[in-house]
């Protein structure tokens, strides 16, 4: 079938009955224009959280596939809601789940990988003419359980069910009518980029610019699949998100990105055996804690050190793993910091223009912030900074960086 | 399996945190008796109540299918919330949506009839020794689409599922600890019964005593199931429903129900044809509203009128379907009254005891109690009176028939 679009619609484009209603005009505006509709949302505003709320009343972790169970009903709400509002303005549509979808996820809950999408229901209703809506954040695994794929989870279904129908483009609205070089709510002559290209939006993304979730970005990339990131509050051009070549680079920085939700974990004085590093983070994986930078210090005639920064919301479940490990080897101590942030600079140009990282840290130290820690990829090169010195850092980068240009 | 018990819990059984873990303290106790438990369970309170709310806000008449999806969430919270409090205990468990549990409807949304149940994901679980929570209210159709049931379902569900599953008794908790011959906040000697027949709590279910659904026990009945009716805030014994030997009857009257849910319709100076009572109730019966009294009046030298009565919420449908219909046909007029309620005469020994109707009617006549229709089975008597009267009979019946003895 040709001429598909994906729309995925997050929490707050269908946080009441109103906004749902304005969703079910932008919808009927690209029906109408000759397209097949196929539209992901997210649930509605704060109804996760009251969910969430409600499963913390009755125990503090809930066991993960009931869980599911509970908080993918949100998205089931929404999706119907959608679905009425387009028969309403009479067009014809109907909501399925994500297992109705033929989104098949791996045997784990709260942060399934989606495996397969089988989407045949959603193509014979296409072929009636339906507009279809999908639950957004949820898939079915092999045990017909409902599982979730992780919060922020509705693009990357968006992205994958866009690729499984071969979609034209896969629309993402959002409360930002784009990408920019640096958040425009603390950078006031932030620049919106037309295009980016999908490694820099994934370092955007992964990094904390919030407007598109990393997976979802990497799933676009794998599949060659144009992502369009748009506000649902008007009608003008976002960023396209596709394969940019080299040659159409200027400036070798596109973007600044921070992320507060970082803590860092170290521990401290550990024995000197081999392999200490790949099982403690073999465990943090298994229980599905994403460890992001890892700092290790081996100085031959002092005691060896391990820190890592996690995610703010992992950060009790992961300092708990730690010290059981530690205590385990016998290490003396483990210490953890939540006033942290991480501060980036992106740009595929990075890579052959030397010295960049080099400026990003003379910028920084020469005006009182000091670095605790630094990775760096081919197309990124990140710090951990003291929370208190965040928005300067973004600015002076920014301006350093001639990003308003 | 042996020892299946399947427990029935209403919308205020578990209508916050700590109600639902009180049900699991309930389903544990008998857990540990050595029984295999299976646990049905409504939406939580008003959840029901604040989607349809929402729902309306959308569009006023929403359509079944979608209706039926966004309704349908509310078991599957309550569910996965009475798991996790299972948890919390110690004990392993899980929910099951409809669709998970086999329950395979009819193809009609909003009011569908359960046609099947295929509870093999159920034996599988409690065969792992753990308690299984299943989704009132709801099933699965052909399409493979959820569906609902209709309100007051989760009974019907539960009674099916513990037929299916071969279940020695379903316990159905509530907020009354019991079938009694009267409703007891009205009559203060009412009798709690220790033994009922299925043929008389089928009468007192569908004339408004409201502690059971008909279609519920109608099913118990077909399997020859025992419904055990209790309360979910003692330990003591409720009331069982079940086959009663007439032999066993001593008071040809065993209840007195009123049903204050009643709206009467008449279509006035109908055309002398044959088959309209037969057209109209057939459109009547496929908009799945439920006629219950019906009263026709043909005399030779006057005009035809009909009247029938329908639950309120169904009034406002009927009605315009009555209205349509009656233009069609060219009667004169169609009238309705909301300030109306049935009240019933209950007893298998009514058949072999001639006069208790007489009785009845001059118990109510002799009171001053105006009655505007009749209708009799074997086993009721019920009489369409003013709704401001009903209190008033009702205590005149139950004393009349002693039946507090």
């Amino acid at each position: 079938m040709d001429n598909i679009i994906v729309q995925k619609y997050g929490g707050t484009s269908v946080g009441d009955a109103n906004k749902i209603k304005r969703v079910a005009d932008r919808i009927i505006r690209s029906k109408e224009q000759g397209n097949n509709m196929v539209v992901i949302v997210s649930a509605m505003g704060d109804t996760t959280d009251g969910l969430v709320r409600l499963a913390k009343e009755i125990m503090p972790v809930p066991a993960g596939r009931e869980y599911d169970a509970l908080i993918s009903t949100g998205e089931s709400i929404s999706a119907s809601l959608l679905a009425m509002a387009l028969h309403a303005k009479g067009y014809e549509a109907l909501s399925l789940t994500g297992r109705q979808a033929g989104v098949y996820t791996e045997d784990v809950h709260n942060k399934a990988k989606i495996m397969d999408v089988k989407p045949a229901r959603v193509e014979d209703e296409l072929n009636l003419g339906k507009i279809v809506i999908v639950t957004g954040f949820q898939g079915v695994n092999s045990q017909d359980d409902i599982t979730t794929i992780g919060r922020g989870g509705s693009d990357t279904s968006a992205v994958v069910i866009a690729a499984a129908l071969n979609a034209k483009v896969c629309e993402i609205y959002t409360d930002v009518d784009g990408v920019y070089t640096a958040n425009p709510s603390l950078i006031k002559n932030a620049r919106k980029h037309k295009v980016i290209s999908y490694d820099e939006m994934l370092e955007m993304a992964s990094l904390g610019a919030g407007v598109l979730h990393p997976r979802a970005v990497e799933g676009a990339k794998e599949y060659g699949l144009e992502i369009h990131v748009r506000s649902s509050y008007n009608f003008s051009e976002g960023t396209i998100v596709k394969e940019v070549s080299k040659m159409e680079i200027k400036n070798p920085v596109t973007g600044i990105a921070y992320d507060e939700n970082v803590a860092k974990i170290a521990i401290l004085e550990l024995p000197d055996e081999p392999g200490i590093a790949g099982q403690l983070f073999t465990i943090l994986a298994n229980e599905k804690i994403n460890v992001d930078m890892i700092i290790q210090s081996n100085q031959v005639d002092s005691h060896n050190d391990i820190a890592f920064t996690v995610s703010k919301d992992d950060l009790s479940r992961a300092l708990e793993i730690t010290k059981d490990y530690a205590q385990s080897i016998k290490a003396a101590k483990v210490v953890n910091d939540k006033d942290v942030s991480k501060i980036s600079i992106i740009g595929v140009g990075m890579v052959s223009s030397p010295g960049v990282a080099a400026s990003m840290f003379s910028m920084l130290g020469g005006n009182g912030i000091n670095i605790d820690s630094i990775t760096t990829s081919e197309i990124k090169v990140s710090c951990i900074i003291s929370s208190k010195d965040t928005e300067k850092a973004v600015k002076l980068l920014h301006d350093g960086f001639q990003l308003e240009k």
